[in-house]
């Protein structure tokens, strides 16, 4: 999917809203564990609740993988089950030398390789250009750079000044050479007030990928202020506040409010920047 | 395995050598197509063919995630091949926020729920502490955290100055505080000839992953002159050198070959050093 193609779907729906896919067998309603493959038929009722409501889905890989076989086997399930004209983000936050990146390009860019194909994956910048480019090789694939997130480690290094400022001031700066903004976007955390009016003036066309609404604590009102940009630019990401809304059997129904509250407040926040 | 073990195990064999299980399904001999699982077979041929001269094996997860399911299942064959007295690495190079990193150590760390417990997993450095703390939970198992790596991108990022020197002596110096050379090792890249000698003074009593020797041309001799320590602290990787050493039905008879070369090279080196 194309940026152009996003922006359509983005005021087709009225909504930013990204659905994160983060399920723990601990978490999800019990009666779900009579079916053969319990995370998937989870992520499909939240899918099917919620097609209509948001322009992303996001699985994060971790989930999955920490079940090994069989997680991977759901994860496969769920992203087939995705509706094509939703943009879908592995969250992978992967990155290596050249020749091994382009492996986990295949990973989660050919279908014809793993039995998945993306549309977009996060990459962690600390390797540089050579670990990135190899998933820019794919025509209307993304690459969704780690800039400045959301937990509380970004202290650590991403804030650190360097010559050319703040280190993930200097990631979105270098990085932008490799890729313009139709084919790089930006993880930026909502829990980053004042960094997030910064990287939307150091990336004013890129769509920013914003995790840490919700139960990080973010708010969506200030995410919006300082980052809309004339074609929405944000895809807002909300996974435990939607997914695990409810416990009991109507779990799906529960989370559809949610959504549909996001999706409200989104269309609302559009109208008012005249992008709808 | 911890810090102890791993040296007698060096001591024992007389060789810091790990192992590069990278395999690609069109470079492995053809013969092997004829196998349920031809990169299980190949892994499987090359440990038998090496365990005695190698103190760890690394299978980078890209290589078996590009092939989706059945590379998944590949993954999980040859961790369980590994004897148990050999060091592991999952090259994953993974890192995410706090409760999410802990679901990629149970990937790679819990048995029980993924079907794999190696002894290390590498981790990029990026998101800062929290993201670097779950894997540090696992009794006896290590984290190998990035610091100036092989590849060429190595410039765009670990190379920038920061008040507290460059970015990867910022980054070994920040993560020391958060577990210390029992339970962290570095990511060094062999091709950082001056690097190198810096960062053993940063991290004196670490041991230090080294990749780049051979393929991406690092020297070992430079390594050892500026790399080792009192305890050896040097695991030396080669995966292509050795796995691709024969294309034919001899070829883990010439992998034993060429890592035998690199066995005896090692055990010179920790004679003169008088570690043996």
């Amino acid at each position: 999917m194309n940026k152009k193609q996003l922006f359509e779907q983005i005021k087709f729906k009225k909504s930013f809203l990204c659905v994160g896919l983060d399920p723990v067998l601990e978490n999800i309603p019990q009666h779900l564990l009579d079916y053969e493959d319990p995370i998937f038929e989870f992520n499909r009722q939240i899918i099917d609740a919620t097609a209509d409501l948001c322009v992303a889905y996001k699985p994060n890989t971790a989930f999955y993988e920490s079940r090994g076989l069989k997680g991977w086997e759901s994860l496969l399930k769920t992203w087939a089950h995705i509706p094509q004209n939703i943009f879908t983000i592995a969250d992978a936050k992967r990155g290596d030398i050249g020749n091994t990146s382009a492996m986990y390009a295949d990973a989660f860019f050919n279908e014809e390789k793993s039995g998945m194909s993306f549309d977009s994956i996060t990459v962690a910048p600390y390797m540089g250009k050579d670990s990135v480019s190899p998933f820019l090789k794919y025509e209307d694939k993304w690459v969704i750079l780690l800039a400045a997130t959301s937990n509380e480690g970004h202290h650590d290094f991403q804030l650190l000044e360097t010559p050319g400022g703040r280190l993930y001031e200097e990631v979105i700066r270098v990085s932008s050479e490799w890729a313009d903004s139709e084919r790089m976007m930006y993880v930026v955390g909502a829990t980053r007030g004042s960094e997030f009016a910064n990287i939307r003036r150091l990336a004013p066309d890129s769509f920013l990928l914003v995790p840490g609404v919700g139960a990080q604590g973010g708010s969506l009102a200030d995410v919006c202020e300082f980052g809309l940009n004339d074609h929405c630019g944000l895809l807002v990401n909300s996974a435990r506040g939607i997914i695990y809304a409810g416990k009991g059997e109507d779990f799906a129904e529960k989370a559809r409010e949610e959504a549909l509250k996001l999706q409200v407040e989104m269309e609302e926040i559009l109208e008012k920047a005249e992008l709808i």
